[in-house]
């Protein structure tokens, strides 16, 4: 059966610690319906799964019935291309190894596809966002932590495991600032995350007490990346000094990706982006500043096109239509 | 015309800034046929290419004349895969951007790939090496310098520009050891290489004057990674103590390189691997203490398994077998 492509949708589901998105997309990225369910309330994820269905399931009757769904995509954290699995999720609350995209599809019959969240990120920006037409590019989500999706030769590199693309964990500052969540040092993390812009602004204060700063007017427990960010854009010295080292790292870090893969662009998405050119400014000149001549003025540092809201159900939902993988998306 | 397999041949060659070595190969990897000549004594391309003709030309009768010949690959410095051309290549005399391919096509009247001497090498290991088999590896080659072949998903990894992996050249310790070719600090060749491995030698000699070494034995001028390595061989502290520190760097530079495309296996090739455990000791330990447990005991660390003398004619030649590029090899 060839069902018309103006009638063709797929399911997109986005897996958060807390709450899981959805949407029905059609195959222009158009977000046609909306929904969300609690991640944390369900201890077994066969009551999870359950009530995803039952959420999903009046919005199918929407667009006249499941025939025209292609597929579901999934982006998880831990989540395994290969096996369509969750590993270890150290943020959910189901154990071990579950095969998520395999119970998706006994519950729904669809086949499903499923990658982190990082890697789904990089997919819908290619199918729907900055990187339309790029065949390499590098998508680096900075937000609470650092998490990053690697396109080569215009597929998702998943290395030989299902597991590639961690580059929020690559050590850049040797013996550096300690991960609590990893026990690693000075991992890209550990600075150039929301986390790491708070502990910078907390040290940074520290190191410098005598020095004027709005930033006196908070409370440690306060401090975080939108106060730093406010304070910044008041020209606040510490605040933009911050802002600087934080991009000197994410530069720093930048320049050996480049050194890897050679992309075309670099995408930032997530919450620290919004800080726009404080944390470009030092991070293009960082990231210049350590490549060889060879990559020099060549590789375009952009922000994502997609809305942070949609994003994350685009970006799954476009694995339905990227996946060449037979034994799942038929 | 349909040539069977058992009747096709490439040719490989590899140019090096003193000298260009090529080889006859068949399909299964068995060099037919070897032959060099002088690089560095030919300021023009152009009688270059002549010399190397002349040179090639007798070989062909020997297999019943060029209709073959499947086509020509070739390693370079400085070589990019998309274009074919070798640019800026600083131990070459022929200067800006030499259409290399073109020129050989024209000359030979065959169909010509070409691409770095590192991505050559890991295209040779995969076709008849360590790399058999598989779809993501990384190939790290230690000699003078540090270079690197990136495959992912059975692809080698040419980025946008065709200059992906100059991994030699990412920063592992910054503001560390300068590299006086290209004026960047603490990058990954100042030590892994066999001038490392001179300079850390030199270095440590200096930081324990006191200390008892065989290394004491030799003139500055005369240590090299060779002498470091029979020094140690026979128990030597010091010599061995370098051995740690370089693998001690590399270890954590692969650990990068792990966490961004997840391989199955890094293979090493060059000079610096006469070493053995000496130097893949520390780096295992280093490695495996530097990634996220989900990659932890999964990656391989594999000598190369070809001949260091055939290497770069079978990585050259295997570039005519690899190759789906249309518009070079037809």
């Amino acid at each position: 059966m060839v069902i018309p492509t103006t009638h063709q949708f797929a399911i997109g589901i986005d897996i958060g610690g807390t709450n899981t998105i959805f949407g029905i997309v059609d195959s222009r990225g158009e977000i046609k319906y909306r929904g969300a369910i609690s991640t944390n309330k369900y201890d077994n994820v066969t009551d999870y799964i359950d009530a995803l269905y039952e959420s999903v399931r009046p919005a199918l009757d929407l667009i006249n019935g499941d025939e025209h769904i292609r597929g579901i995509g999934i982006g998880a954290p831990n989540g395994n291309y290969y096996n369509g699995t969750i590993e270890y999720a150290p943020n959910l609350k189901w154990r071990g190894i579950i095969p998520f995209a395999d119970l998706i599809t006994a519950k729904f019959g669809l086949p499903a596809a499923l990658t982190n969240d990082a890697n789904a990120a990089a997919v819908g920006e290619m199918m729907y966002g900055a990187a339309r037409g790029m065949k390499d590019f590098i998508m680096i989500t900075l937000g609470t932590g650092v998490g990053s999706g690697i396109v080569t030769n215009g597929q998702v590199v998943y290395g030989h495991d299902g597991f590639a693309g961690e580059l929020g964990h690559t050590i850049i500052i040797p013996n550096g600032r300690l991960h609590k969540g990893t026990n690693m040092r000075g991992t890209l993390e550990t600075y150039a995350s929301a986390t790491g812009v708070r502990l910078t602004a907390i040290e940074m204060l520290s190191r410098y007490p005598d020095e004027n700063s709005l930033l006196h007017n908070y409370e440690e427990a306060e401090i975080d990346s939108r106060v730093v960010y406010e304070c910044a854009m008041q020209g606040d010295k510490i605040a933009n000094e911050v802002y600087k080292f934080t991009g000197e790292i994410l530069g720093k870090a930048l320049a050996n990706f480049i050194m890897f893969s050679s992309p075309e662009a670099i995408i930032l998405f997530g919450g620290l982006c919004k800080a726009g050119e404080l944390l470009t400014i030092p991070t293009l000149e960082h990231m210049e500043a350590n490549i060889l001549p060879i990559y020099k003025n060549k590789v375009k540092l952009i922000f994502s096109e997609l809305k942070e809201a949609d994003a994350a159900i685009l970006g799954a939902s476009a694995l339905v239509w990227e996946s060449k993988k037979p034994s799942s998306i038929a």
